[in-house]
């Protein structure tokens, strides 16, 4: 495994790859993430272009860790030194870098990667080994989807202790700016409401209040990157949510009542315990059958996962019905 | 003290006064909360005029732990029983309560409480002494609010292991809509909202998600009960909550930053924490004094606190500026 970009998210893929008994190295252009790293143990070339071209001889999967921002550029080295290999990536928006990989390295075999788990803190010293165990992984699927991508992205995740989602970039974009991105907007205007209410406020505020603001205390910068890469799939929820309170508010104003509001709100965080509390079973996908990819990307939709694989199969499991 | 109401927060305070070796007595109409609170070795008069009379003969002060709705009927009881008790209550919000002991029971000496601490269960087997350790505790204050009765209701909340937050009615109902009861309808759209996005949604949702829907799982009747109680000040509440949601969208569709709102959502949970771990200093207020009471209302307003009484004085805890 060869990962491009050691902070929070790439040095704890670059530990989880090592812990696994994979053979790992990277490059990162944070002198403090690279030094760190080092000292820690770890391979870290002096360039990207040297970790490329160690990826190349070693036909070794590439993960891009890099904010949205810099994928671009990363995507150019990767297409000059190392243009034809396994490639995917670690970002928490999908389309763009589809695109991305479509515009700037079209001959790489790629499959897009987004593990479901971050930390409050960033930077490789914030990472953990443990960061993915138990946590949702996706990993894209496209009609032009490469399988042999599709199963190395997706056994490196798997390797790294957590569970595939498989799933369209656009399907997963739109489902992270519901239940990812909104909730930071949300925390954001529930914290600065109630921080107008003043001392008073503060110091009645109790768990409803912590919780509900939590997310609030990221740092912006790692907030924004994430919300703003995402920007149109975040309107359509934004103008959800906003529906949804000019509702209750009208109810409120009108009748006095919020029970449909709260109604809905039971009705979906007993949705949230009901996927997190399922009883699956186990089935298998074969993947050198002719619609393995379609199998696949209709998997998370079913709130199905794959765990492992076994020869040609993937070994999924799905909610019994 | 003579308790009427015996579920979760009733039931908590009996447990609490006697915890700390005060005599105490309740009464409710709930048949299974009152068996099981003698089945628990706890005092329960079979009627709320025995358990008042029983006040009247100790001049014990009496706590109405009833929802919202049920007030009015225990105040009639109070003015035919008791006129003239020492009263407070643990309604969650205050001026209305207010309202309702001026106009039914107005020989009453009386100052309202509100402990700010819950339980995601109700009824007298979800209570216990423990509940109110380290909460805040508000004791209202009014122009017209016996000091005798401001005393005895905030040595109760002490006694029950809480700290007094003096306010008056209508500035903790204010502040209550913005850091109570708004989380609750912004975790329910959240909720819904996200639920919208179906299985793949719900499967990808991490800590973010869970966090801001939780109390989004409490029980639509208290809730509503809570929330449509505080109707005014909610509205307002949630009005400023969607000027706020509606300046994110504008600002994420016309330049795509919101660096506003998580800027101002990474101040206001800031406030939070700097309430929670300010450094404070001791001093006392003379509640012999011609002011004391309109000393005592300004403390919450500035972050302050009683945590006790030393003969004519309450010993108070403010932030060192």
């Amino acid at each position: 495994v060869c990962v491009i970009g050691l902070g929070l998210i790439g040095g704890s893929l670059l530990r989880a790859a090592r812990r696994s008994g994979r053979t790992a190295w990277g490059a990162t252009l944070s002198t403090a993430d690279a030094q760190a790293a080092t000292l820690d143990g770890y391979r870290v070339e002096d360039t990207v272009d040297t970790a490329l071209a160690e990826a190349l001889r070693q036909n070794a999967i590439v993960v891009i860790a890099v904010p949205l921002p810099a994928v671009d550029g990363v995507l150019e080295r990767v297409a000059a030194v190392a243009p034809g290999c396994l490639l995917s990536d670690v970002v928490s928006v999908k389309a763009p870098v589809v695109d991305s990989v479509r515009r700037i390295a079209p001959r790489t075999r790629y499959a897009g990667g987004h593990p479901m788990a971050g930390a409050a803190e960033s930077g490789w010293s914030a990472g953990t080994a443990m960061l993915f165990d138990g946590a949702a992984w996706v990993v894209t699927v496209e009609e032009d989807t490469d399988p042999a991508a599709w199963r190395a992205a997706a056994e490196l995740a798997i390797d790294c202790g957590a569970h595939v989602v498989p799933a369209g970039a656009t399907e997963h974009d739109m489902a992270v700016a519901r239940v990812s991105h909104l909730p930071h907007v949300l925390a954001a205007v529930l914290a600065a409401t109630g921080a107008e209410g003043g001392p008073l406020a503060m110091a009645l505020a109790a768990g409803s209040f912590a919780d509900g603001t939590r997310v609030a205390g990221t740092r912006a910068d790692l907030v924004l990157a994430m919300c703003e890469g995402n920007r149109e799939q975040l309107l359509a929820a934004v103008d959800d949510a906003l529906g949804k309170l000019g509702a209750a508010r009208g109810a409120l104003a009108s009748t006095g009542s919020l029970r449909a509001t709260v109604a809905a709100g039971n009705l979906g965080r007993a949705a949230l315990i009901r996927q997190r509390t399922t009883t699956r079973t186990e089935r298998r996908i074969d993947l050198a059958a002719p619609n393995a990819l379609g199998e696949l990307r209709g998997l998370g939709a079913q709130n199905g996962r794959v765990i492992g694989f076994d020869g040609e199969s993937a070994i999924v499991e799905l909610p019994v019905l």
